[in-house]
């Protein structure tokens, strides 16, 4: 018999008091988005393995938790040429694939400018360490059916509203655009096939700095130099000599924009998922050394399921790193009474008591009381009970006294 | 290029109509459990698959989901006895088995009787058929750490209260108790090695009636006529000669009591679950043909995590098979306004006046004005839209004229 059980490695349970955190801090942020027109939908937890691994989800593709076909047979285990062969569904490892299958399954029942909210859990096969997790919340809203710069104005004024309705002060969204990073690329002379390893280099500046940069990049035969000038002057505001300034449009014109959160330039900016194609965004907070959010334009992608490209762009807030940021106010006027009933009341006596006490409006946590009750008065303020009552033999509900909390 | 594209077999994508009034039912659901005390907890989608198949989850066992393990190689494949050596994690299949987890796990943190809500999703491979669903939320309250009858109590009075509010009239309880049933048996002259198999044919008397019944029990050697008659008479009020009817009196108490939904005693209710030790129930609704919840005691259980008994008593209701039945008002107050914009307006001025009207409390749902806007109104309308307003170059949100949408 075991005597320590836990969750599965990596995942967590929530008792009452955080499970009542988490929701109320979702809350704050589905009234957000939901005030700018977005609308809350919900998909499968699990999706098709082939889509999950359509080459759609990065390196996040290889941490999806696969799930096993029904009646498989041990001559099936004998004839499969790999595991994944044995899998016909995985668990979504991020809430933007499923999305694009939700789209282009859904694309005529939907206006043409669709918002979304997916406020959802997401399964990754990470080596579990400190304040990571293999099931964690994701808060994301995505624009499908918006080419246009309208599309990312929204979704960053909506993130800016549900940041500054939880009490974050200080965030801001690095912006950038991976046309210009494209561009930029070309204009150093960073040969065709060198482009992508050069990017997941330049995403490693905050880590390596400026010559470690240079350094991996010249190995590579790329001058990282030169690279690295073209983004500082574009980040400068100038157009480098030699580089369309009309690619840089669509960018400055984000830049300017009054969207209620700072915008700022960050030329070096990447991000790794492979299939942003514009705008990409990460929210940033001064006292964290990581992002709270990002993301981008991906128009390509819903095309991928459907066969008709749909635009799309979104972003996404990790649920589990906020949460700990938000400092909300204690829940004001709900009265929860802890309903202390001694042993010798009979359980219909307790239960008409506590009956007219629910059905007078209030919560109501009944224990039978224990001798000495403060341990007990203890836990259950902890949990939230704002007032205590004792029944007593031949006590009812109109003569109980409720006593505040101290 | 796949042009049908849909979520995984016998599962659904919700659109913001559906999640919508899903998510209002489950709100009424909650705060009605919250009231009487019940306090909402998550665990994780999986459990460690030892745990989901410990002989505690009946013939819903058979139907989990299994995860694979990650890693594994082709020569893991060849070596495996069987499938399931494969696995090490599975979809959970209800939420009684990770509650009995989670119980032995946080057993220390908990108060003495701890009242636990669960609304959370299943999953279970069934054939998919018309209503019958491999991912559906199943309702569940739970108590545990009280041995007595209080807490069949406590529950079956949250549970009427909880399909009160959800305007569900006519509901009603159908009660028996396991012990009851052992005792029948016993006193039918049923053999021992009979006894699982006896019941699991009196499960079946809605169906083939008390003849079917009685024939299917004479194949096996079973006085079927007396067993019937004994169950009879309790069902009549009295104890058959020779019958303890101190085994009666836990269900007289209950069938007793006033908990705010009609108990009617049904001696024949055996329910499927092998782990229930006590009281049992099922919720029935005279519009339709199956039960719309059910519940029991299973004192047993969470021992078999803990190593250390903990009695406990839950009920869970059919999520899937409430939200038809319930009508909920129409959602009040919310200002929901379809902004049309013409093509014209640059994208910087619509969101300002769309910010605008966020700012004063209204929810905006945005849309570029086609020629004709009337189907694109009808859909907004459809979707919720309350108010539109059409924004014309040079106009801002103050100029804006809000119509009631007919």
């Amino acid at each position: 018999m075991a005597t320590q059980v836990h969750p599965p490695r990596g995942m967590r349970d929530f008792l009452p008091v955080d499970k009542r955190r988490r929701e109320r801090v979702l809350r704050v942020i589905r009234d957000a988005y939901e005030a700018h027109g977005f609308e809350e939908i919900e998909t499968p937890v699990v999706e098709d393995a082939s889509r999950l691994h359509a080459g759609l989800g990065g390196d996040n593709e290889k941490l999806a938790f696969a799930v096993m076909r029904r009646g498989l047979t041990v001559d099936d285990l004998r004839e499969a040429a790999s595991p994944l062969e044995l899998a016909d569904l995985g668990l979504r490892f991020d809430l933007t694939v499923p999305l694009a299958r939700f789209l282009a399954t859904h694309r005529s029942s939907l206006p043409p400018v669709f918002r979304a909210i997916q406020v959802a859990p997401v399964w990754r096969a990470e080596r579990p360490q400190r304040g990571r997790f293999r099931q964690f919340v994701q808060c994301d809203i995505d624009i499908a059916g918006e080419p246009g710069i309208a599309a990312e104005l929204e979704l960053l004024a909506a993130t800016g509203d549900a940041l500054e309705r939880l009490g974050i002060d200080g965030a801001r969204i690095r912006i950038n655009d991976r046309r210009v990073l494209a561009a930029a690329l070309e204009h150093a002379g960073v040969p065709e096939d060198q482009r992508d390893a050069t990017l997941i280099t330049v995403d490693k500046l905050d880590k390596i700095g400026r010559e470690g940069v240079a350094e991996e990049l010249a190995g590579r035969g790329v001058d990282g130099e030169r690279l690295l000038a073209t983004l500082d002057a574009i980040g400068a505001g100038e157009a480098p000599e030699g580089f369309d300034a009309a690619t840089l449009e669509p960018l400055r014109e984000l830049q300017a924009a009054h969207v209620g959160i700072p915008l700022e330039l960050d030329p070096t900016l990447v991000r790794g998922m492979g299939y942003y194609t514009g705008a990409i965004f990460e929210v940033a907070h001064p006292d964290l050394p990581f992002s709270i959010g990002g993301g981008g334009r991906y128009d390509g992608m819903v095309g991928r399921f459907l066969g008709q490209e749909v635009p799309a762009v979104g972003i996404s807030l990790g649920f589990e790193r906020l949460v700990d940021l938000v400092e909300l106010p204690e829940e004001g006027e709900r009265e929860v009474v802890a309903l202390l009933v001694d042993k010798q009341v009979p359980a219909l006596e307790a239960l008409a008591a506590k009956r007219a006490l629910v059905a007078a409006g209030r919560t109501v946590r009944m224990q039978r009381r224990p001798k000495n009750p403060q341990g007990l008065l203890d836990q259950l303020a902890a949990s939230g009970a704002t007032h205590v009552a004792f029944l007593r033999p031949g006590g009812s509900a109109e003569g109980l006294e409720l006593k505040p909390i101290a």
